[in-house]
């Protein structure tokens, strides 16, 4: 695979094409970054944009997780000292998930964002951005009644945090898109550099193919999933035999193929007994999904090899936080 | 004069009398502020709130005077290091025109607004505040098109200096009673005490007597003034012989009288000549304004004696300001 195609792969948005074929020109030692609000537990949505950490590690870059511990503080998740046992415990599950260490910068929020440079720059882009166009970057749309000031400062600080964490690209899910538009207006303003972005998509509600899988809502897989848990949420999964089932819905199981499966094995293997055609062996996902979609390959298949693939993704983590917890 | 009365004097809003009061029992060593953006040379908005630091210092109040650098770097008025200059040049002016300095803190806001536990406190507000609220404390009304993110973090920038400056007390022109109002209600968010607010009247258009006396519009009177600038903007000023002229319109030359020369002088001497009924002599702005009315003291001769005693206060001033440019 020719290193654009690595790097935008599965990529729902790619902002711009010309700026990212540019650093695929020339990848190596370049800095790109998502940030997360530390967890005690990964669950798919972190794995997501860590499955394009790697692929951009692959590509020859240096990967920067930035761990949110100042905004996990002001959302109350406890004091800095807990906060950053929970953000430890979420470096070791990011590592065990095959993030390589030695090029995986994690730095915490609160070792730039309460500087004095950083808080002042913070006040020119507060001064230099209109409060529409700030609301227009909140990752989700309220009114002036429910949204807090904070909804207008935060995008102004990640737009920041480009900047001060070095990067060459931001990664993030389609959630942040509004945020890396308003920093690839707002950088020049402060006479930095705009960076590109890539975005991951959204992966359907497991059990029904509405919407987006959550993490507080409708089923999730974590690193916490034993093997059976595995097994039972992908067998409850919606799976009808198309790419595209009927109205808004998707479908999730060939979504996880293809996000979470598929970029981390050469090769997919579901195992049949002879007589019901014996094994099948994909070497890329189009494969697989032309064969659900023909009935050569029955969704319970599907789901079966779905879980067993996760499972081997998941162990590692899983593996460590048992010995964390120890 | 009681110690409430003194506090009290002139001031267009006292919020809350009960607390005003409070201090008022026992007001030595209280700490009383008001915040300017620093200016090269004073007018007579900064010299109506320096009036009523005057008081409340003979009250035994301590004074902190907080020097907006950080605002005025934000703003575009220079390096911090040209801001320092003209911030000097307003202290120089400050103590000249009778604040006393032995009483009188002097605080840049850099000195603590970019500090880590501040941000983080400001984090927390912005966090606590909701943006309709933060819009109907500023300054001005805008719309979400003209307002800039700022114009909703400043106001709680302002409630943190009542806290991190440890006051009593905070003084400000009417144009401030809606941030005073948004600290009152937010300081106990993050656990501190609620402050009381003085706020002082406005002064009208001199030429007018419409609106409000303003140094980027109309005539204002400032520290840069001659003896003969002084009697050309108060002769040429609106002064009708009534407290209350029709409309909305006030009388400058009373207001003037009543928040910048009464109490400042315990007695105020109308020179005339025998033949037009000889000296009037007061001891307080209510005769003056009353014998303005009645046609015994006649608007030429008050405009005469105004000019007279402003030159008195702006005298020690402006020869400071001269003393340093040279």
């Amino acid at each position: 695979m020719d290193t654009y195609d690595l790097i935008t792969r599965n990529a729902e948005e790619v902002v711009t094409e010309e700026e990212v074929r540019e650093l695929a020109d020339d990848p190596d030692g370049k800095r790109v970054y998502v940030g997360y609000e530390p967890s005690g537990v990964l669950h798919l949505g972190h794995l997501l944009t860590a499955n394009k950490l790697i692929d951009l590690q692959e590509a020859g870059m240096e990967v920067v997780v930035l761990l949110a511990d100042v905004h996990a503080y002001l959302n109350g998740k406890g004091t800095f000292e807990e906060i950053r046992d929970t953000a430890e415990q979420m470096k070791a599950q990011f590592i065990a998930y095959g993030l390589d260490e030695a090029n995986t910068e994690f730095v915490y929020g609160s070792e730039f964002q309460l500087d004095e440079e950083y808080t002042l720059d913070l006040h020119e882009l507060e001064l230099s951005t209109t409060l529409n166009r700030a609301q227009r970057a909140m990752a989700e749309i309220q009114s002036g009644e429910t949204a807090k000031v904070s909804h207008v400062v935060y995008p102004l600080m990640q737009t920041l945090d480009i900047e001060y964490l070095d990067l060459d690209l931001a990664v993030g899910g389609l959630d942040q898109r509004k945020v890396h538009m308003l920093a690839r207006e707002e950088l020049p303003e402060l006479g930095y550099d705009v960076r590109p972005a890539l975005h991951t998509p959204i992966v359907a509600d497991l059990t029904s193919g509405e919407g987006k899988m959550s993490s507080s809502e409708g089923v999730t897989i974590s690193m916490e999933d034993s093997t059976e848990d595995l097994e039972e949420k992908v067998n409850s999964a919606f799976c009808p035999p198309t790419r595209d089932p009927e109205g808004d819905l998707e479908n999730p199981v060939l979504e996880l193929f293809e996000y979470h499966v598929f970029p981390r094995f050469d090769e997919i293997v579901v195992e049949r007994p002879e007589k019901y055609g014996g094994d099948l062996t994909y070497q890329e996902y189009e494969s697989l999904a032309a064969d659900l979609e023909s009935g050569e390959l029955h969704p319970a298949d599907a789901k079966g090899t779905l879980a067993t693939y996760l499972d081997d993704l998941i162990a590692p983590g899983r593996e460590k936080l048992r010995e964390i917890r120890d």
